[in-house]
């Protein structure tokens, strides 16, 4: 009974998702599918491997996770099956999978497995569901194809550190409007080291001089930065909605991939 | 085989509902899982109470609901689990369990049960995915919590009536623009003792003084009125869609929360 | 372990899909449930056509579709189960059933079932669910109604043909603004023999003259046309999408029934 996942940005009102699970049911009817997201923007890897990487930890281990964003192959890109923390991923090597964890993948697979039928513009649907099915079913790693060394990487994703701050980002604004940046709580307590600190990302009178622990500690439509349940820190406004104007990003003009900068010191 | 389903603000683009199902799998891995909306406005208590009582009565009894709307708890708002007609509700104590049902439920409990790794900030994921596996597996109330005599009431919700007329209330605008009322057939009946009767919601021009089995007794692009499939007086638009501007919200200039009076009398 | 999908135009927010879903499980528990879509247009049998047909051959044979788009029955319109290739479609005889197979489908069954407690304002619900349930148990289609001898026709789903062109449309825009189109791959490869062609969807610079693989055949941003893994003829723009202006449909203002012409011919 494995599970799939589907990571994807090919939006809900297509037929192209029903289209995946229903090659998957044929081919391995017990699956499991859950979609992990059908709305990632589309052809942002970046965006995927966010969504993807905060979610697949909290499914057991041996799931199946396919990404069919930006999932072609071409001669610099092959297909790849990659295993890490005993989960498997499945897409094409654009990338994605140097952002999905801390570090290279402990193991990756370039994917050679002969496919007569399959339709080179829907590679999800074909060679990544076939993959998939072998998987769940057991199927071991070298019928897939060979072991490659690396991954293709790529950079951006890592907060700038010095002795007194780190520059982070805007990784991810999520329906609600929350800010989910790329700075992690054990670089903030490294860096830190117990100081005062300012979090800054737009005017300066929105700097946020203290942590706390959930939206409910600070009262409705006020600002707040804590450590999410995924250990990144965020900042959001207690039950602001990003549709009615009252979301953090709304709020503050603050996006993806904007800077936020924290600074330690003894002043407060 | 457990059913359990999810009721939401989370929306579809994020990995937060997606953390929810890994989660319940990786503690129940038999759980059938389902979505019965993930796009309650946000922070709607109200919208939430009334999309799950619309749906949970066609599942079978033992389902076990998940409130993930408002799901903090503070001093003054625990975490429940409420069990009502052989179902099970889970969810914080914040008024919502009293828009569920007619009346009290038959029984809440007050989550006690020791949570060590929760993050307070995704109760939704950690508290209720615990609990609801707990009962999934066929555990018992008393190791969940303590049991309370009450949940919060909130109200409003209840039709105002005298002997020629009920004031009622529109309790949702649905995806099609119909407007869903508070007012049930059984009170319409018990008020109206068969007089004819005008139901007002706008223009006096657009009353309506008559009632119909489905949308199609009318003529496309027709208002109507008739009780739907969970008994509320329904007033729609056939073939309206509210898109495209024909939608009975739409064209009648009504929404969520507006009043709908029913005056009943022997005039014509 | 029967497979039902789900084509409705009910949207994902209220509580429709859910009480469909709530419905299925009570009455047949090991229900594999899939969506194929819930974002067809409303009232837009054509589109819940095009879209079950691009995903139904991906389903195991067996499977049962259920169509809730314009679900309604009248004196003209029956409820139907259709079998076909092995599937089972249920719906109402509006037409879709003529637009979801190439020639009339293999059999049709009047549903005639009695159903004592339905709403006739949500057959999906009631009707659908009750008859694709008894199926899913290996009823018998005699206990369901009986047969009937043919399906209402709609026509203009097929293009016009001459010795030297072949007049087609746009059947769908997907999500991505990729352009699909009613000109299968063999009607192109039989008029054409093997001529040089021009694909003409809207200012005559924007022609196509050859035909390529899939997408990333060519640099992002630029036009192609393909047959796609359905077989049908797409016009797309690789990495184009329609939200940010760059997908086909906006790029050349062609949208769902514009006319697509192909000319075939010596000239270059």
């Amino acid at each position: 009974m494995a599970i799939i996942t589907l990571t994807t940005d090919m939006g809900l009102k297509d037929h192209y998702v029903a289209a995946v699970k229903g090659a998957i049911w044929t081919q391995y009817p017990e699956a499991r599918i859950v979609d992990v997201s059908h709305l990632i923007k589309p052809f942002d890897s970046g965006q995927a491997a966010f969504v993807l990487r905060q979610a697949y930890p909290e499914f057991p281990r041996g799931t199946i996770h396919i990404i069919g964003v930006n999932p072609e192959a071409d001669g610099q890109t092959p297909h790849l099956v990659v295993r890490h923390d005993g989960h498997f991923f499945i897409g094409a090597d654009n990338g994605i999978f140097s952002l999905l964890f801390e570090g290279m993948p402990h193991e990756a697979f370039e994917i050679t497995m002969k496919l007569d039928d399959d339709h080179v513009a829907f590679p999800t649907r074909s060679v990544f569901v076939k993959v998939a099915c072998h998987l769940a079913r057991g199927g071991t790693m070298d019928v897939i194809g060979r072991k490659v060394a690396r991954v293709k990487e790529l950079i951006g994703f890592q907060p700038a550190v010095d002795p007194t701050s780190i520059r982070g980002k805007v990784l991810y604004v999520d329906s609600y409007g929350n800010l989910v940046t790329n700075v992690r709580k054990h670089l903030f307590d490294e860096v830190g080291k117990g100081r005062t600190f300012r979090i800054g990302f737009g005017h300066r009178d929105d700097d946020i001089t203290r942590l706390h622990g959930t939206y409910g500690d600070v009262p409705n439509g006020e600002r707040l930065a804590f450590f999410n349940a995924t250990g990144l820190l965020e900042i959001a406004v207690n039950k602001g909605v990003e549709g009615s104007g009252g979301g953090a990003a709304r709020l503050f003009g603050v996006y993806q991939d904007d800077t936020v900068r924290i600074e330690f010191g003894e002043w407060r």
